[in-house]
């Protein structure tokens, strides 16, 4: 795994009216803060990204259908220099936390037949300055 | 309204890949501390509740589908005291944040064909002994 990404499986509690879906706590470790909840929809086929935080710790929970996150590490001296990372998370068959520290290039994609939608927990509202981006073909995967 | 309760409409940014939908910002007034975030759905034709909070302050927000819900306030002395309120919330057709403030009776149903789900932020960490539960017979309320 890239430096400093912290994958958490999530307890999903079976409920028969309705399950309950655990998402973060202020006494989780990789907790650093409230400063928004945001959701964020992806079409099917659709791509966002490339955006890199400057400051902010991304705590992403996925909602509904399947979303694949595709990291990319150029930080000088990180022991993960140059390497990518691709994670495939969703409701009812990967249901964890991903944590992505500053620094990386996150981009992600629709990877369920049905629009997929995420939740961000950031540790301060959000600031359009606070985050860098790139074309998609800035930076060269092979999203699909 | 009933006193206490703030129903505040939530901006949805349209995005040609998947909109961006607002749920909590430090900043809001409404805002009493992070605790916890956690998701709950209900299915068509389930009743969850009634629940009675002694503390926490709720900030809900409609994820899935369409829910309703139904407080009552037998708080002592409110100016509301002894009503019911009926809300209905859906993200897609009214994206509204509900704001339940601590000792009022909550219950809430599916309002959609198909299972809706619900994020609630609360201030402090799920404290089974922090809320008081009664049967859906105890309070006398016509559903549906």
């Amino acid at each position: 795994m890239i430096e400093g990404v912290i994958l958490a499986p999530l307890k999903r509690i079976s409920v028969t009216k309705g399950d309950i879906f655990y998402a973060l706590k202020s006494s989780d470790a990789v907790y650093s803060g409230f400063g928004e909840a945001y959701f964020s929809e992806i079409h099917p086929k659709e791509i966002k990204g490339w955006k890199r935080h400057k400051r902010m710790t991304l705590n992403i929970i996925p909602v509904n259908g399947a979303i694949g996150f595709v990291l990319y590490d150029n930080r000088p001296g990180s022991s993960t220099y140059g390497e990518f990372e691709h994670i495939v998370l969703s409701r009812n068959n990967n249901y964890q936390r991903l944590t992505v520290p500053p620094g990386l290039w996150m981009a992600f994609y629709c990877a369920s037949n049905d629009t997929a939608m995420l939740m961000d927990i950031i540790p301060e509202p959000h600031d359009p300055d606070e985050a860098d981006r790139l074309d998609l073909s800035a930076i060269k995967y092979d999203f699909i």
